[in-house]
């Protein structure tokens, strides 16, 4: 149920965005935004289109947020990326931003990424009431900037450098900004069309967040770059700290399982309708990449 | 009157950009965004309050739009000095912010400005009413992004390797993206607060950013570097058409007189209360930087 429906919204969601950024001039960083929100697991999209219909809002409007946020992961990605970020040339298998065109190319993809999705919030498509699209608005803009994603990117850079491996609540605060923030908001994003309570799913997200991130860096020691579509090993090679340093791999797992098992129980007030919700957490802690 | 109402300007708004960015941490990141977005000239802004001041909309209200443009032209000049688009060192004088920090400093210090502006804009302060908010939001986007200021800027870079310069109509539209976009709506935002017609300040400041830019033109041939704050004489160095190239030193300042006229006409509509804005398309083109 669960990858059928991630399938769906990862379909859904690269259909959408094409359509989105098809009027637009053909010129290489318009090309390289397009590729740029090409592919993904769409998790985040996901989160979004299934919060939205535990509340009946019309799939056809919640998608224009899911791409709105897919624009925003895949903004941070490209300049997360960068040479003098974390220096990848490969991501889902395919060369970066930056090197299948170049640097600047890179820099300006992603700063538009990040304006498209504020272009696709603030329109009607969003939502019909002014006041739901700019509570959207006000919320990513508070997940992605210095208090959340970019902060915890900033973190992430500085403890590269630091003279200690930070400690573990140093880095479940670090990632709560990284990849929780934007988590957080696509789970919230549902409630927030629908004028509903966001809060059990907020903390579903948080759970969910620091569950995948947990996933990640095991990924990180066992996984395979092939499957995975990126470099491996980095940041053990790198001598950082990550959940599996601190934890061991065996207590990165079962912290993982109980984040897992605390996102599911978040979900109850939504029944059976949270289902796919349900096995998404578990899914995070299963995937190969 | 104009030299008085731009310093003050600039100070309300260097004053409340403080006032934002003081709760937030004292990172590295952070350091450089109020860095990044103390001082400049504040035109943009300025328009902001002075189309504002046309319609009567309270300044402090207005003073929230004036931050979000400069944010985001602050974000904009962050990431152009970058070493991979212009490799600049010098920004008003000062060290640029990767010169000061480093680059993966300076791109994640562009990119929380940019959502900084869009928070500022979806906050209640900017305006009571959603969907004004919603509306400034949706016009910034526009003007902000991939078919405005980013694709101007792609296509400023895109030129600097093409075998044959920029025609004069090539180099027009370039403009129009690079530092029109922003400066039409920053000179509409005041309508758009107001809920009036934007149009006669759209006309205004098509007008009055391609004369800007004129100027700058300009500028980079006679202009003094002390004064300037930055390097010039780099785009003939660099065997960048220009309108000083295109037209000639005296054609270009033609073109520029002519363009002031045009944004005088322009505000008529407004009588005596525009006298400002008058004044301030006869000094973008008489300005030393």
């Amino acid at each position: 149920m669960f990858e059928a429906a991630l399938a769906r919204a990862a379909e859904d969601i690269g259909a959408r965005l094409k359509v989105v950024l098809a009027p637009l001039p053909d010129q290489p960083v318009i090309e390289a935004m397009r590729y740029a929100v090409a592919g993904g697991k769409r998790l985040r999209g996901f989160l979004v289109l299934e919060g939205a219909a535990l509340f009946d809002v019309p799939r056809s409007r919640a998608l224009e947020t899911a791409c709105a946020v897919e624009a925003v992961h895949a903004y941070s990605l490209v300049h997360d990326d960068l040479p003098c970020m974390d220096d990848d040339d490969l991501r889902r298998g395919q060369p970066t931003v930056h090197v299948k065109w170049d640097e600047a190319t890179a820099v300006l993809a992603g700063d538009a990424l990040q304006t498209l999705a504020f272009e696709l919030l603030s329109a009607p498509a969003c939502h019909p009431d002014p006041a739901r699209r700019v509570a959207l608005v006000a919320g990513l803009a508070r997940a992605a900037g210095a208090r959340g994603m970019v902060l915890g990117q900033a973190l992430d850079i500085a403890a590269e450098t630091a003279p200690e491996p930070l400690a573990l609540e140093e880095i479940t605060a670090l990632q709560a900004g990284k990849t929780g923030a934007l988590i957080r908001w696509a789970a919230e994003a549902g409630a927030l069309l629908a004028g509903e309570d966001p809060a059990p799913l907020a903390s579903y997200a948080d759970a969910l967040g620091l569950a995948f991130q947990i996933a990640d860096d095991i990924l990180d020691v066992e996984g395979c770059e092939t499957r995975a579509g990126k470099r491996v090993g980095k940041d053990a090679a790198a001598g950082k700290a990550t959940f599996v340093s601190l934890l061991g791999l065996e207590g990165a797992k079962a912290r993982a399982r109980t984040l897992v098992g605390e996102a599911e129980a978040a979900l109850e007030p939504y029944g059976e309708k949270a289902q796919c919700l349900r096995e998404a957490a578990r899914f995070v802690i299963a995937r190969d990449r």
